[in-house]
């Protein structure tokens, strides 16, 4: 008896976790993050130059600590960048807004494992395949290196919006 | 003793509703909804011709209509349109960003109340002042009118995101 319960909770256990060991890894380790835009708003954006409208979303630790104004943001914090195709509204052409999804970065804090690139770690998820982007782990650099401008402001671009 | 019990009882009530009191209201009677930056995200918009940034986000009544597919959305959904003046990043001029607290708008669902005006009661508030705009409550024709092309949505021109 005692062996069945033991199967069933490692059965159950197994199956629980289904879901995360369906979700895309990146060439560093870091899985995609599910439920990011259940997450609260940083920012929203739009890159001309690639034509996406973005928004920034993160996690209740990053967000309490971009609303506090503490810097560097504390291990935990994880930010979700969404970007969507821009297009024109159909009705209302004077307006940009998203069109099919284009992909979700992420950013996550851990000042000891990721204290090479600033204490944070790197992630890219490509078009609907969610494919993970880099080669190998050595993609980051090219992350790293694009946000050393900001290291000012714990190599973050985007700043919380705030309102009265 | 009883008195002095009641009146306590009173005063803690006006104590505690002064946040809601101290509220801007619009002409037609809609209040400033406070939170609107804890709901989820609806989309990200980006409006050229006013040089703003925006994103749309909606209260858990909205958000699950709208992720439903359910149309028209039911009584109790709140929608807020926040805008922000649109500036270049100053570290990365190629992303338009968010600058100054330009607006927030609410739309609030009550197919009875706001019946004339499509089931949605319209409010904009300006600036870091949060004026209401409308100098009585006809300036909802105003709101309506502009929303009238996008009937068979519900009167929304904002569809939801979609991710993976």
């Amino acid at each position: 008896m005692l062996r069945i319960v033991v199967a069933c909770i490692a059965l159950l256990a197994v199956a629980g976790s289904g879901s995360a060991m369906d979700r895309p890894v990146a060439p560093n380790g870091i899985a995609l993050y599910s439920g990011y835009m259940n997450w609260k708003v940083v920012a929203p954006s739009y890159r001309e130059d690639k034509g996406h409208i973005r928004i920034v979303t993160g996690n209740e630790i990053a967000v309490a600590a971009l609303r506090a104004g503490t810097k560097p943001l504390p291990d935990g914090s994880v930010l979700a960048k969404v970007a969507w195709k821009a297009e024109k509204h159909p009705s209302f052409p004077v307006a940009t807004v998203p069109g099919a999804f284009a992909q979700v970065e992420f950013m996550v804090k851990d000042a000891v494992k990721y204290k090479e690139t600033g204490g944070w770690g790197y992630a890219r998820f490509l078009g609907n395949e969610l494919k993970p982007y880099g080669k190998d782990a050595g993609f980051v650099k090219e992350c790293f290196g694009c946000h050393t401008p900001v290291a000012d402001n714990d190599y973050l671009f985007t700043r919380i919006v705030t309102v009265p």
